[in-house]
């Protein structure tokens, strides 16, 4: 299932070359080209589905899995301190590629480069319970 | 299986009271009192993992087909743009609590409490090279 002008899909049928680390029938996993930190990793399914609401949960399942899978091998073998797992859904989330992807990204305690800043709140208990009162409605 | 002196051990156990938004028999879904933006959900496995590499896979599928679930309950109900999910190992990735969960942070395209910044650079083909060396020798 492939859709077309798809830069993902185009890497998954070979017409753009990529550093391939994993493949299986579902699933392909590359070296981000423009990436976070070394050894940032993309893992994709080789099905187009746009976002998680769209892929089903019998391959989406499959994909985690070998998230995991190469979570480990990229720890073990590059010997990172710690490693983010980020999917974002959306433009609204940065989302650039309409291609289910999951990003593996390798941290190190010390690394100067990478710097996420992320500012939280403290909600209070009435926006609590208002949204817990929009969901379970 | 639980630890002691864990937060969301404690949380899973109602020892500590927290707005729960799901449950079943493996997984605990409750909102974040620190959000990066509202709606910020934490999804939980009920058993103590610390990290991706030590939840088995049986539990790790069943936790993602919750978090695509609220993912798209959120999008729905909270009539938000987007979506990150973001799962964070060991502290040089920013994990606080050891203990295995996954955040969904609901996204709006004009949030502008909420900005990621994250550099990216170019890599060089010989340090893709050398990684793909590294994790396929």
């Amino acid at each position: 299932m492939e859709e077309k002008d798809c830069i993902f899909c185009k890497i998954t049928n070979r017409q753009i070359p990529s550093k391939i680390i994993f493949e299986n029938d579902l699933n392909l996993a590359f070296l981000d080209i423009s990436p976070i930190s070394k050894g940032h990793t993309i893992v994709i399914s080789k099905n187009h589905y746009s976002h998680l609401e769209n892929i089903p949960d019998s391959e989406l399942v499959e994909l985690y899995k070998v998230v995991k899978q190469l979570a480990s091998l990229l720890h073990e073998r590059l010997k990172i301190d710690g490693y983010n797992i980020l999917q974002n859904n959306f433009s609204a989330a940065g989302q650039v590629i309409k291609h289910f992807h999951v990003h593996i990204i390798p941290r190190n305690l010390n690394d100067e480069k990478f710097r996420i800043k992320i500012p939280r709140y403290q909600a209070s208990e009435e926006e609590l319970n208002d949204i817990l009162r929009i969901l379970k409605s």
